[in-house]
């Protein structure tokens, strides 16, 4: 007889798929005596050709020439500066390999409690120059590279940032990475290989942004190993039936299946062994290309289920603080984002605990899930229809395993961020998940526990509920993650306030307050202050007589620069390279945009995502009125103002309106206000086009001052406010996020705040709805900076006037009520930066206070390690 | 002023594209002196870091851990077999490298005439093996590999097969470029990069062929080099403008513009340094991913332009030899293939050339280029237009330049197989080439030369014209083959007789018998002989006391084997081989199939694609003959019978009907007769699915007889059948293609040849068609096997009609015609085989003279260098 193959079996790889294989979770068989065994051929064999860390110029020269050879396939003759990047990449990739696959091994071994790091971003920017430093080897590789004719500061400026973030979260989640690896803690992150990252952003002629895709995996990225063996199926739609065998268990199956296959990044600690893991996972089709269609003449529906299962992880979805931008294809894109992501990393996680050999139940001593933000929330009903459907726990132990293993940080308490899920596309999608969903509702809050504690109260009920009344009904995912998770934080002091006074009130009631914590941001002062601002870093080691593989791990000794503040070769030096800094960035305008910008000026920036509440328009109001007032006044006037040169960058969410006319404002008054030939010496604006991590690097180093001027309460942290107080730039703000604790720190005369309080923000906007009062009467010098703009004084006004009526009528942000108090600060600065003697004390007070430890990474995740998931750090001991 | 950046520059790479940092065509500055300068660096630490190859087994060792360590990121604990084979081959890509980086420079230093092989299908099979024979260090890996706990014949095996092609003609263009590198002959192929090829075959419980997707580059491919760098822009659609200058220039705008990617694929030579190239392209969509439609929500939009793009090199047309199975949709994609890969390999070839510095007037000096069939022939009116529309040439200059160049050779003269494109979907696609090949029609045609030569002739001006009339209209791609080549070739003596005599009869007699050649196919005896029958290869080195590097680059040394023909002991050991490759095939067989094949029985091989000319039918209907004829013998009869073992592999075009059911009937016939327990001793039959080439390399050397029975005069050439007697198989077959050549060489007593010749089919079929004759009377013995099969005898007999009416009506292939003397001939065949030991003699008889030099790739290759390409060996000495 001849042979018959299942049908079933088309598409699928021979091969069956196998995760044993990786290293990560595999431990050696040990013999009876407890001694390794060797797992194959000869020991001795294998051990001779097995590479050590390359730490010498000679073997890093060697290592370097032989991947131009082989794996560039390349030559002298015909090496650019890209093929030399790729080669020392490539070559630094080994030499973290080998750090990463002892880091595994020994986690295994050892078997710790791991926290793993749910994010839907990663903003990492480049990575070469920062695993050279966390390697130690940035001289070795800076000398090999010029014997073999390149320079490495040329070689480092080819990377491609890795841009799979909107802002600060994604960064956030790229520090705490860094600082989990230099403090040897066992985390993991996982998140998504988005084949295009966050956009980048071309500015049009009128000024408009324009978004391009972002194919930055186009030439091959070094930093990523791909794991094709590792991957797990993931449903979508299809049916969910529960049994009627009373078990609550039931069984999910039809619908769409896609395969999620892993690549793992490597994140080197600094000065440590430690090469902890950042899984990212891909989305496939199962089954590749269907054939039958493509003979049937068509390819379109051929392909269709194939692009249909890479469209989840093709792109980064560019809305930071904005949802209400998605349509409904968009929507359901997204929901089945959040859903590959966590059921994969879940499966992955389970798999790895479960190599342990125990029991379920024990999970929650093996395992802290973090979730960062409600994307990752399906989590929990995931992990809850595991232990049910696939474990057969009954639900109360499922429960409990669930809500000892989850912790939740929330990042916003601004209600147009806040993640609903309309339940009809839940249903849809996912609808043994919607099933579990509805199960918590009945379970927890009717019969168990919320009606027990205040029986009657139905509106309290309908607020804390899961879903949301109304047209659709709604799942509210932030109460969905509060109610399922061990902890919840916010992430700076006046937030976590306000997450326990606002959105999670009712919870922090029902559950205890001990259950609501803060871990205020941090920021990694590898990659923030000695990257960015090498000429500072070495100065402060050289005055704190500090290795700086010393103070970069214990920031609190900045402390120590404060007694040098009356040292005045100190503060000169300390000027000295803050006007290095300048010339660095003016140098980057001048071959990037061609244009020369005054290095004479004080250097005024605010980069962050374009947002109403991060108030850029305040900012654009702000410089208009000072345009306005130089106009007013005579040549001999004008000499006595100080010159500023302000700085804008940012991104806006591409479907975000008002967001984009601003950016529209700035480039059109930068264009009449730089050419004034009356002015330009005393006000320059310039708007640098697809902000990025990396063009961070090169403008925080360079502010003079620095603006985070949202509406009080609206900004839960800010990360860039750390970022630019370390690298001695002085902070104009308001008293919102993380601005405070900073002032804390530093004092409030090292800092100029300005505006209305958050207590008045309720109220102020409750007048403006009920009780407005014209603009003319409320402000009368913004009404005239609008009006001037209106009046087409930068271009036809009429193209301005939706974004000028969201000030005129409600304006939500306060504008008109912080705009004098803005324009005082803005002089009080002015007249601060005159006495520059003292301002460089500013200065350096505040790198040495506002950042004294608190502000690093290093702090936060210390205190999510201890308070939160209860890991301990777990050093990697050189080769075995 | 804010920048401004040209939103045309959307999607573009910041960095420019540039062609000169690949090495291929690079040449190293030298001094006034004359000494080449080193490029980069200081020399000495580039060339101490520099690799050169690894050929002993330490060496090679220390390479495999550091892949294994490195560029697979694994470690001993979890490498399995595929992860062995992956570090294996990338150490010997490392080694590839080497020689094919010398070989690419030493030819453009030395800038030699080179030819370029264009085919849409390169069929390669597994590279590892094939490499290690022709870098010498076979023996090197087994040893090295041993050590570290593998063995080489478990690595070799995990290899995935490249099948870019369908069958001869893709495995002829593997041969040649075997035999180039071989010949140290300066010769490049070019082809497109599928991301599928040809489908894998599946049989379902009915015995329907399925075909599942083949996504053969899903675990990284090490055998080619990505050239990320090196691309083109290729133009479809949009208008085309003719100037009217008076130039003949016109301008081709508008449309689609995809991006051509090179893969460079390394093609060692046996024994030599020489390792030539394989560049194969992929197709990709200019700008990436659409934003703006994603961000309005639309994603099926966003990804369109991107997949319209890489659809072009998604996936191999699975058509062999039938096009009628197109329909509009595939027909577009597939001529836009044929565009996309004829355009980047001419820019490509040109950019070569012009960095010569030579005048374009000169490309025939140092360039040829092999169409391989029609499928390249739009490279033709694309030169024109870039030597006209670009490079301004005039007409007459340009048609010269071009008809100096080409070379074509013709592999079938069916009609159905003759490729044509529709007038206006040429039109559509390519406006430019249109307008280009009515330019051809109307100067060389009507004004300058035919109508010259035979005035008033219109029916030949009609039959020679490169449009056919027609509803639609239709191109001769043949026809513009022909007129626009230097010179035209079969592949067969009686192939390349028809050709001149029937398809391409006018042009012979309008430009010369001598542009008419011939160029009999050969095969690569490394892969064919070497490879596939080590024990053989061995074997005949030992009688020959010659080393394997002598004769398998020098095939006529086969000769000397016939004195060893009446040495007992040497047929003793080549009928004991043959036995053993038999059993090697019955394990595969069981490993793969769960099926026991009796092994003391002949084995009787068809296997080649499924086609109508081809005759699997003929063979299955002998089966049932003999099946039929068992069934009436008695038990003492049948013990006198010889025992068969038939054994049939092929796919068949996925929409061709009836070639499927003739797989259907194969399935069904097997299934009944190998459980008949009266016959299953004397003749079983087995359908391998999933034909390959590695599937070839494991059934040729098991063969006792194979079957080439097309009707005579449609089979241009066949090159199994020299695969088969290279291996000591017999060959039954009909008067076609080479296996007349074979019999020349071999005697015809050798062979069994069966069936009306050549000369006869035309008149046959017309009597078919005008006089048929009831195959009850024309084929008695036929006509009952056809009625046993419409009897159900092997199942529904309805499903088997549409085939057998093919038979019954028409009879095209004149089955009813040969099936009296295929009887016969198989009867000879049994009787011959009954004298085992003068079969033995004959079997070394085949292997000795059948394939005594002349079916060698190498003798073939040669004949194209010196007759046609006029190129000539540039061997590549050692290191400098
Ligand atoms: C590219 C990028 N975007 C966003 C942020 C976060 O900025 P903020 O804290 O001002 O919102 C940062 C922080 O440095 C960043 O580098
Ligand atoms: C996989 C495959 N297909 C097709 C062919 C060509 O076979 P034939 O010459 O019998 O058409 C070969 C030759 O060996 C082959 O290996």
């Amino acid at each position: 007889m001849t042979s018959i193959i299942d049908p079933n079996t088309i598409g699928k790889p021979v091969r069956p798929r196998r995760h044993v294989r990786t290293l990560t979770g595999y431990l050696p068989e040990v013999d009876a005596s407890g001694k390794e065994k060797w797992p194959k051929g000869e020991e001795k064999v294998w051990k001779s050709g097995m590479r050590s860390l390359d730490n010498n110029v000679n073997s890093i020269t060697k290592s370097f020439v032989n991947h131009v050879q082989t794996s560039l396939a390349r030559q002298p003759y015909n090496l650019d500066d890209l093929g030399a990047y790729q080669a020392a990449a490539l070559s630094v990739r080994d030499n973290l390999l080998v750090n990463w696959n002892e880091t595994q091994l020994q986690y295994t071994r050892k078997a710790p409690k791991r926290a793993y790091y749910l994010s839907l971003e990663f903003l990492m920017g480049r990575t070469l120059d920062n695993a050279l430093l966390n390697l130690g080897l940035k001289d070795e590789y800076k000398t090999s590279v010029k014997s073999l004719g390149f320079s490495i500061e040329d070689i480092l400026d080819k990377e491609r940032d890795a841009a799979l973030g909107n802002g600060g979260l994604g960064r956030l989640a790229a520090c705490y990475l860094d600082s989990s690896a230099s403090q040897e803690l066992p985390v993991w992150g996982y998140g998504l290989r988005y084949k295009y990252g966050i956009f980048q952003q071309l500015i049009s002629p009128e000024g408009n942004q324009l978004e391009a895709p972002d194919p930055w995996l186009e030439h091959q990225n070094p930093w990523e190993l791909p794991r094709l063996d590792v991957t797990y199926g993931v449903r979508f739609y299809g049916h969910a039936d529960r049994l009627d065998d009373g078990s609550g268990r039931a069984i999910w199956a039809g619908g769409q299946e896609v395969l999620a296959v892993a690549y793992d990044v490597m994140i080197p600690g600094y000065g440590t062994k430690t090469t902890n893991n950042l899984r990212l996972w891909e989305s496939k089709s199962k089954r590749g290309f269907d054939l039958n269609s493509f003979n049937a003449g068509n390819y379109e529906k051929a392909v269709e289920s194939s692009n249909s299962a890479s469209a989840i992880t093709s792109v980064l979805y560019p809305n930071d603080h904005t949802l209400v931008t998605l349509n409904m294809f968009g929507k359901e894109l997204r929901l089945k984002q959040q859903y590959f992501w966590t059921a994969a990393s879940l499966a992955d996680i389970l798999r790895r605990f479960k190599n342990m050999g125990k029991p379920l139940t024990e999970l929650p001593d093996f395992v802290a899930i973090q979730l960062n933000d409600t994307h990752p929330t399906l989590a929990i009903p995931e992990l809850m229809r595991i232990l049910i459907d696939e474990e057969d726990l009954t639900w109360n132990a499922a429960w409990k395993i669930v809500t000892n293993t989850f912790f939740y940080t929330n990042h916003t308490v601004l209600p147009e961020a806040l993640e609903k899920w309309a339940v009809p596309l839940v249903e849809h999608v996912l609808p043994r998940h919607m099933q579990i969903i509805y199960d918590i509702v009945i379970l927890i809050y009717l019969f168990l526990a919320v009606e027990k504690k205040f029986p009657g109260d139905r509106d309290r009920l309908a607020r804390m509920s899961l879903i949301e009344e109304g047209q659709p009904k709604q799942v509210r995912m932030a109460h969905l993650a509060c109610i399922g998770s061990r902890k919840v934080n916010g992430v700076a002091e006046l937030h976590s306030d306000l997450v326990r006074t606002t959105i999670l009130k009712d919870f922090v009631e029902f559950e205890g307050f001990s259950k609501f914590g803060n871990v205020t941001n941090g920021i990694t002062p590898r990659r923030w202050l000695d990257q960015c601002n090498p000429e500072l870093s070495a100065l402060i080691s050289k005055t704190l007589k500090l290795q700086k593989g010393i103070w970069l791990k214990d920031l609190y000794k900045l402390e120590g620069l404060l007694k040098f503040t009356e040292n005045k070769t100190f503060r000169r030096e300390w000027a000295a390279i803050k006007q290095r800094n300048k010339e660095r960035l003016a140098h980057h305008v001048l071959t990037t945009l061609g244009l020369t910008v005054n290095t004479n000026a004080m250097f005024d920036v605010q980069i962050k995502r374009l947002h109403e509440y991060k108030r850029q328009t305040l900012n654009i109001l702000g410089v208009i009125h000072r345009y306005l007032t130089l106009k007013k006044m005579t040549p001999a006037e004008r000499k006595k103002v100080n010159s500023r040169v302000v700085f804008f960058a940012g991104k806006a969410a591409p479907a975000y309106y008002i967001a984009k006319l601003t950016i529209r404002l700035i480039v059109n008054v930068a264009r009449i206000i730089n050419d004034d030939p009356e002015t330009k010496d005393y006000l320059t604006l310039y708007f640098l086009p697809d902000y990025s991590v990396s063009l961070a690097e090169i403008l925080i180093p360079a502010s003079d001052i620095s603006q985070h001027i949202s509406t009080a309460g609206t900004e839960a942290s800010g990360t860039s406010n750390m970022k630019f107080c370390l690298n001695g730039g002085l902070l104009l703000g308001t008293v919102d996020g993380a601005n405070i604790e900073i002032a804390e720190e530093v004092g409030e005369s090292n800092v100029f705040f300005f505006g209305h309080l958050t207590p008045a923000v309720e109220d102020l906007r409750y007048q403006h709805l009920y009780h407005p009062i014209p603009i003319e009467e409320n402000c009368p010098a913004l009404a005239h900076v609008l009006n001037q703009v209106s009046a087409g004084l930068f271009g036809d006004g009429g193209v301005y006037e939706p974004l000028l009526n969201t000030i005129r009528q409600g304006d939500y942000y306060l504008l008109s009520d912080d705009f004098d108090s803005y324009i005082e600060a803005l002089a009080m600065v002015d007249d601060a930066y005159r006495d520059r003697d003292e301002w460089i004390k500013k200065s350096i007070r505040t790198t040495a206070k506002a950042c004294m430890g608190k502000f690093s990474s290093d702090r936060a995740i210390n205190e999510y390690a201890e308070s939160y998931w209860n890991i301990e750090a777990t050093p990697i001991n050189g080769n075995k």
